[in-house]
């Protein structure tokens, strides 16, 4: 798999005083390392000779080991190159080429003891990672981090796609500003999110997505987040300066290392292209292979739910009965049923029976577990056991039945961020996922973390994640989390871990709605990180449809939900929607139906963070492509261009398009479907209206189906 | 097995002005709960009608909830009476009686909320108990103890047996003072301890033992500890009252109840005679029956270990190599052995040849997996994983081994207090117990918790012994934990939770030093709780024995070691000294080989706490009857009367006796081993040498056997 072009190492073993240099291959980026007078490291970066981090602090503090920032000489230097390629197991394209030149500094300490660290730069075409290295040695074992200093000292007032730095949620919208306007704007940004810890100084998370005045598109984000708090960036507004700003534990200190350790890379994915912005796969690269033996179990996962209807439908709950005191102790058959249950035997037989009519891979059960009554706001540890089910829902009847119609059932693991009490029980609860046919369980972390004092981005639950991850490898289960850490590419290492939440997901349309720019964002932001159960799909937009005369609006037209499909990248996509919405519009729903989950290639064909995006991809093993576009609230033209089909053929295109009235607000539901034919000089000029979209997708197909066709 | 003798309720539904009053059977001690006239409930006790406890106020403060201190009325009253016997699985008596009067108090609050709360008093012929209890209702479902308020307001400046108020260790020396002289003393109290939180304020720990000035024995403590954090008791020198003071949490939260709840009970023992306090069984009747269907397989457990060589014999380690920065994923056999190594199989095989030649059950071997390395003093979660062991301790070569012998190795689990690693790891560390015929393990939590910032004491953690003793049984398996927090009695309730240290043991001969008044406290402290696994049985007092020139002694002459397996009750009892120093004093070791573990009945016969005890206990189950005395520093003669023998029958008596020139600074090893016969009538007047003791085996003997021996 891995084919290494060139491998070289440049070994210098006289002591610098000098700075260091490399270039990425296609010369584009310059990184310069140099140490201060004070033998502090400093670090620079610049594009095409523009300047996108100026001169910028490295090194830690320690609680316990005195300072790693200053006092340095660098005692040897290395660089090599690589050129090589690999395969993600699931992913947005067959084959990856990671190709990079690196620089690895070795500093050295006299005081206040003889010791050293290293600083690893790898420099691609589309950024660079840096991480801090500390080996073994006598005199560096273990130590406590008070803060790691990194800046990252801008070289503009840049544009920026921002949410409040947080130590619990990454579920804000997004605010767009200049990076000075940020400290006037941090109190509106940090809109109420249960479980919220925002950092009082001024503060953003991270993937961080920045655009220069003169066209430069700057993302700073981490890869290979293990075993160290993750990270937030101090905004010095006035310096235009950001610096790492680690999430904190029950004590108030900031990690725990024990040599060998590394930190997270550290990444700056620069371009002046926004497409190759969202194109980059730097973060991946930076991630470790996994080490997985049998990857033969982790399939893409195409899937319906019990779970849209407590958002709308204003009849169901999670909760079975009337208690508001519920312990796992009690027996559930003696409570009174509340009558709105949703995770009944008969509503999951029905959802069954359409996942198995319209080619779904599984039926996600939100609500099947004893405690949802009292699960959350009580900072209570035994909240579930993950293994008993509610009266009216049968487990083994349940089973049998996805059974036999070729449909498996998604467990639902609500943890109320109990998580000392999910780790108890974690064994018995894959083993009853194994004996009942589940392969894969949605985990949710909401409310404040138990261990009390933790938090969802300390370090120690960083370590929690993937131990529930590598834990349900052994079990052969994929793992889908919401409210967890943003992701960081571990889903390379980490391959059944095949998606997670970690952001403003279609349930916020359900609480007051998302922007339509909302999903501009994403791709540019958390999406960076890796791939999002979104939950898109919703084709009721107006929730004024129920009953119950919800108030919400779902701000996206029809058609836009289907684009997300393709411009929200996941091997595992729900379509969120209640099925007998989808029945309402089978045309539109043959799209869900038919579109892939995992890549051969893709091509951003044109993206603006904030305003659109428009992507293309292969399906895997297949001569099938699908397109999406997005756009926010202003309606707007995408060019798509099939230069990606191969030439000279013919192709079967469905175009979902907007109607001509369509606006999300307005008229969301107002699209056309048209058959045409295409081939590779084919060039679609589509309109998308405001808060709309566009998919399309492209089949083989003979003749005789592509006659009387309108070729574009 | 229950026997209900006589069950009264007396209810009274009116709305109570006056005070409830309610005496113990035998009529000594009278409880008198009333209201203040601010709704504050109040109660106090006296006894034989001296003062025990001056009017003292009762209530709780909550964070999230309001004050449940005051504002309430008495809604209700109900009295009963019980009178009943129960058999401990393992106990000092076959038999124990439970005999109270009790009186349940409703109180009522409009405001904040319509609510209420039930204080629930039992009154004994041996002292008091009571509880909150937060029955299930609309408006009292979930809320957080800011504290408890619970105040012992003392009728006088008593002496104090007294350990300092620590969240983290109960392992301090015993100070001996006034209540007044408290604070004066409690810095130099608070002794140097890993991992020790004292706590600021003048405190306490319970069991907290006093003496009034006209000789009445008051020990106050707590029975029933379940999720509920342990209580301190903050002392108010000047006006002579306690209060409680609960162990916080990471955030500073001092308890999360939901109800139905109950506070564990707070218990007053009390008598005139000194001997009544220790033969009390009031804090095991306040606790639950064990609701465990099989106790077939607990049983009671005399062992050895390698152990003590890590403490004396200097050339023995836990860890294996000379490596100071260990990962559990690292190669030991790789490592340079240090060749100090204790927990060998050869080591091991040797003491099992040890303990199957004379008769013990078990030999405990520490350190023999790895991760002892660097185990403590890094805050290093993932220390140890309980199942893999060094590459010279061959598991299944010791299993074959000491099945062979017909003895059980006991397992070790240090912890290094990183307990959430070990309830992840505690179903697999069972399960390899199980697979290699463990049937026993000793738990160890050295230093401080992880979750970070928890404490030794708080509710988090006793939760967490309680999962371990559960997740134990399961397994049938037997748990004897040290650094845990002081026991409550719950042995009754989980009696495979065989023994606790909780306090300063043996080791600490090893280390300073204990004063030879300090195993003359423990039984009226420490012990009340529960058996205690003090480690007894060193001969080789004097440690500068040892080739490394060890500059401790073991405060006791030879013979009060073999004293404590009479005074220091405990199911689970070690033969704790080296076994080449039994060898030397094949006498001696004798008694050790005999003693029993489990009784039919207890006779305490002499008692001062501070000074000295002498007890009698009958085997159970068999006619043989064992003696043991100890003394402090001074020299002293214990009367042992054998009145508790059956009458009209002749014994066979072996008396282990100090020898005339013996001391335990001095002459620790001279004793004298003497045969006599013995009946119900005869009184044994035996000299205690300073830090001395003295034992007594009593078996049934033939006329032949008897023949010659002097008659007593």
């Amino acid at each position: 798999m891995r084919k290494l072009l060139l491998f070289l190492y440049v070994f210098a073993l006289a002591v610098f005083a000098e700075a260091q240099v490399i270039t990425s291959p296609d010369k584009n980026l310059t990184l310069t390392f140099e140490l201060k007078a004070n033998g502090a490291p400093s670090y620079q970066l610049t594009y095409k000779r523009k300047p996108v981090i100026k001169p910028s602090a490295l090194g830690l503090e320690t609680k316990d080991a005195g300072s790693l920032m200053t006092g340095f000489t660098v005692t040897n230097t290395a660089q090599k190159t690589v050129n090589d390629t690999w395969e993600p197991i699931l992913g947005e394209q067959k084959t990856i080429r990671n190709n990079y030149n690196e620089l690895l500094v070795t500093l050295s300490q006299k005081t206040p003891k003889d010791r050293y660290i290293q600083i690893r730069f790898r420099l691609f075409n589309d950024g660079l990672g840096f991480r801090y290295e500390f080996p073994k040695q006598k005199e560096l074992n273990y130590f406590i981090i008070k803060e790691e200093n990194t800046e990252f000292n801008l070289a503009g007032d840049h544009k920026i796609f921002w949410i409040p730095g947080d130590y619990d949620t990454n579920e804000y919208p997004y605010t767009t500003s200049k990076v000075s306007e940020i400290p006037g704007l941090q109190k509106k940004a940090t809109v109420q999110i249960s479980a919220q810890t925002p950092i009082k100084n001024p503060s953003v998370q991270t993937p961080s997505m920045m655009k220069s005045a003169d066209g430069l598109y700057i993302n700073i984000h981490e890869a290979g987040l293990i075993n160290y708090p993750a990270m937030h960036l101090n905004v010095d507004a006035k310096n235009l300066k950001m610096s790492a700003h680690l999430t904190p534990d029950a004590v108030g200190n900031k990690g725990y290392i024990q040599t060998d350790a590394q930190s997270p890379w550290r990444t700056i994915v620069v371009s002046d292209k926004a497409t190759e912005i969202l194109a980059s796969k730097l973060i991946l690269n930076l991630n470790e292979p996994t080490k997985y033996q049998d990857v033969s179990w982790i399939k893409p996962v195409k899937y319906i739910g019990v779970w849209w209807e407590y958002f709308v439908a204003g009849k169901s709950s999670w909760g079975y009965s009337t208690e508001t005191n519920t312990k796992l102790t009690d027996d559930f058959t003696k409570y009174t049923p509340n009558k709105r249950h949703g995770a009944t035997t008969e509503n999951v037989k029905r959802h069954i029976d359409f996942a198995a009519a319209h080619g779904f891979d599984a039926v996600l059960v939100e609500g099947w577990n004893i405690g949802w009554e009292d699960w959350f706001g009580n900072w209570k540890e035994e909240v579930f056991d993950f293994v008993t089910p509610y009266p009216d829902f049968n487990v083994k009847e349940l089973q049998a039945y996805a059974a036999s119609k070729g449909v498996k059932i998604m467990m639902h693991h609500e943890t109320s961020s109990s998580a000392t009490n999910y780790e108890r029980r974690l064994d018995k609860a894959f083993q009853f996922m194994v004996d009942n046919g589940y392969n894969a369980v949605k985990t949710g972390y909401v409310g404040p973390i138990i261990p009390r004092g933790e938090h969802h981005d300390g370090q120690w639950m960083v370590n929690h994640y993937i131990h529930v991850a590598k834990t349900a490898a052994d079990y052969k289960i994929m793992v889908n989390s919401h409210e967890a850490v943003r992701p960081t590419g571990l889903n390379r290492t980490f391959p059944n871990w095949i998606a997670q939440e970690s952001a403003r997901g279609t349930e916020f349309e359900a609480m007051g709605g998302l922007t339509p720019e909302h999903t501009t964002i994403l791709p540019f932001t958390r999406l960076m990180g890796g791939p999002m159960d979104f939950t898109p799909g919703i084709f009721q937009t107006d929730l004024s449809y129920y009953s119950t005369g919800h108030g919400n609006n779902v701000n996206t037209t029809l058609v836009k939900q289907l684009a997300y499909y393709v411009t929200m990248y996941s091997p595992l996509q729900m379509a969120a929607d209640l099925p007998e919405n989808y029945l309402r519009f089978p045309d539109a729903f043959q799209f869900i139906k038919d579109v892939a989950l995992d890549w051969d290639a893709t091509y951003v064909l044109e993206a603006e963070p904030g305003d659109y995006i428009t992507t293309a991809r292969k399906a895997k093993g297949k001569n099938e492509w699908y397109v999406g576009g997005v756009t926010d609230e202003n309606p707007r033209t995408a060019t798509v261009s099939f230069s990606f089909l191969p030439k000279g053929k013919q192709y079967l295109a469905t175009i979902y398009a907007d109607g001509a009235d369509a606006s999300y607000d307005k008229k969301p539901q107002s699209y056309t479907v048209q058959k045409v034919v295409v081939t590779s000089k084919s060039v679609l000029k589509q309109r998308l209206a405001s808060g709309g979209g566009l998919a399309v997708s492209i089949k083989e197909a003979s003749n005789n189906d592509l006659k009387g066709l309108k070729k574009i």
